[in-house]
C-alpha cells in the first residue's frame, strides 16, 4: 500500500496553460500523473547510469537466411542467460525476423549484451529500450 | 539473393585507427559490417520520419494491483490491433509487470499507441523502440 | 509581470524522496523550479516539431587549412542570414576552429542550415542545440 | 599534412541506393565524406564518455529581469573559468536573453557546469552541445 503525499507547485499561468494543452494531447487526464511520469523518466535515466539493476528490451531485426546467424544469436544469449528473461520471435516476412529480448540486471552487462548482438553480421538493426524494474518508482 | 557492390572510402589514417579501435570494442570483426550498421541506423531514423511502415517494441512497466489498469491496457491494445503483433508479459516481482509489445505499421499510429499506453495512470514507465521491418535494408 | 498560479501534485512518498535526492544532485533549491524545468523541456521539444519560431545554436569544428572551406561556410551563412543572429569563433589549436552560430527562426529552416554546414567537406563535427525564444515559457 | 588511406566497403545494392539518396538530401557530394561524418559522430560520443578533453557549447535562455539572476550566472561561470572560453549574448526580446557559452575541458566538469547553470531559478531552458576539439578526428 503506497503512501501518498502531496505538495504544491507554483508556476506562470502561461506555462501552465501550455502544459495542460500538451498533456491533453498525450491523453493524460490529470496533471499529477503527467508530472509523476516526467519525474519517473528522469529517475529511470539515472538508474541506467548509477543503478545496480534495471529492466529493458533488446530488439533485433535480422535475415534468418544468413549462414550461422541463428547459432551466433543463441550462443551469445546463452552467455548472458543471467540477464535474459525471455525472448519473443516474430516472422516479419519470408526473410526478416524481429526478436524481442526481455532483459533484467546490471546496466553495464545489459548494454554489453546489446552491443554484442547488434554487431553480429546479418543483424540489420538493433535497439535497447531502457526501462526499470519498477521498485520504489 | 542480394546483390553485393563494393566502393572505396578514403580517410585520414588517424581517423581510421580510432575507428578500428572503436569497432573492435563493440565486437565488430570487419569495417564493412560496422559501416553498414551506421548506414542502416540513419535509414531507420528516416523511416520513422518519412516512411509508411516500421516495426518496433513498446515496453510498459506497471503495478498490476492498480484498479482497472489491466482492463485499460487491454482495451487500448484492442483499439490498435492492426499495429500490434504480439505481447510478452513478465512478472518482475509481486507487484511489477514488464510488458513487451511487438508492433508494426504506420509510424504515427505506433507513436500514438505508445503515448496512449504510457499515459495510463499506474503505468510507471514506457518506452518505444524504433526499428525496421528490414525490407531492403 | 507574470501571473503565478499554484496547483497540487500527489505522488508516492518513495518517489518523492528519490526525486528530492535527484534534484539536489542537480543543484535545484526547490521542487517547483525542477518541475518547471521538466515541463519547459517538453514544451521546447514540441516547439521544434510544431512551432513557427525557435532559437538555437549550431556548433562547427573544422580545420581552417582546408581549401575553400571558410568561403563555403561564409557563403552558406549568407544564404541563411535571416535565421543567423551572430557567430562566435574560437581558435582551438593551430588547425582546428570552433564556431558557435546563434540562430533564430523557423525550425525546418534552422535544421536545413545545420545539415548544409555539417555536410561541408572539412567540417569534422557539427551539432544543433535546440532551445527556445523564451516567449510564454 | 594528413595521411590519407583508402579501404573498400561492400554492401547490398539496395542499401547503397538508399544511402546515396539519404546523403544527397543532406547535401553531401560524395560517400566518403558522409561516411567520415558517421564515423566521427561515433568517436565524439566516445570522447564524451571516456575522453579527457572535449569542446562544446552551453546555451541558456533566461529572463534578465529576474532578481539576482545575472549575478548568479556570472558567479558560476567564474567558478568554472578553466573550462569556459568565451560567451556570446543575444537579446531575444525585451525580457529574454540567449547566451552561448563556448567550453573546453574535462567532460564531467563541463556537464557539471551545464547542470549548475540550467538549475538556476529564472533560467528557462539550457542545452549542452557535445562536440570535439578536433584533435586526430
Amino acid at each position: 500500500m503506497s503512501n501518498i503525499v502531496r505538495f504544491g507547485v507554483s508556476l506562470e499561468r502561461d506555462l501552465l496553460e501550455k502544459f495542460d494543452s500538451l498533456i491533453e494531447s498525450r491523453n493524460y487526464t490529470n496533471r499529477s500523473e503527467a508530472i509523476r511520469d516526467l519525474i519517473r523518466e528522469e529517475l529511470v535515466k539515472k538508474e541506467w547510469v548509477e543503478g545496480d539493476e534495471v529492466a529493458g528490451a533488446i530488439t533485433l531485426v535480422y535475415d534468418h537466411h544468413k549462414r550461422e546467424l541463428l547459432n551466433k544469436i543463441i550462443e551469445i544469449q546463452h552467455d548472458f542467460q543471467n540477464v535474459i528473461i525471455s525472448t519473443q520471435h516474430i516472422h516479419l516476412d519470408h526473410r526478416n525476423c524481429l526478436e524481442l529480448i526481455a532483459v533484467r540486471g546490471n546496466p553495464a552487462q545489459v548494454k554489453r549484451l546489446a552491443d554484442k548482438l547488434k554487431s553480429i553480421k546479418g543483424v540489420k538493426h538493433g535497439t535497447l529500450s531502457m526501462t526499470t524494474t519498477g521498485k520504489d518508482l
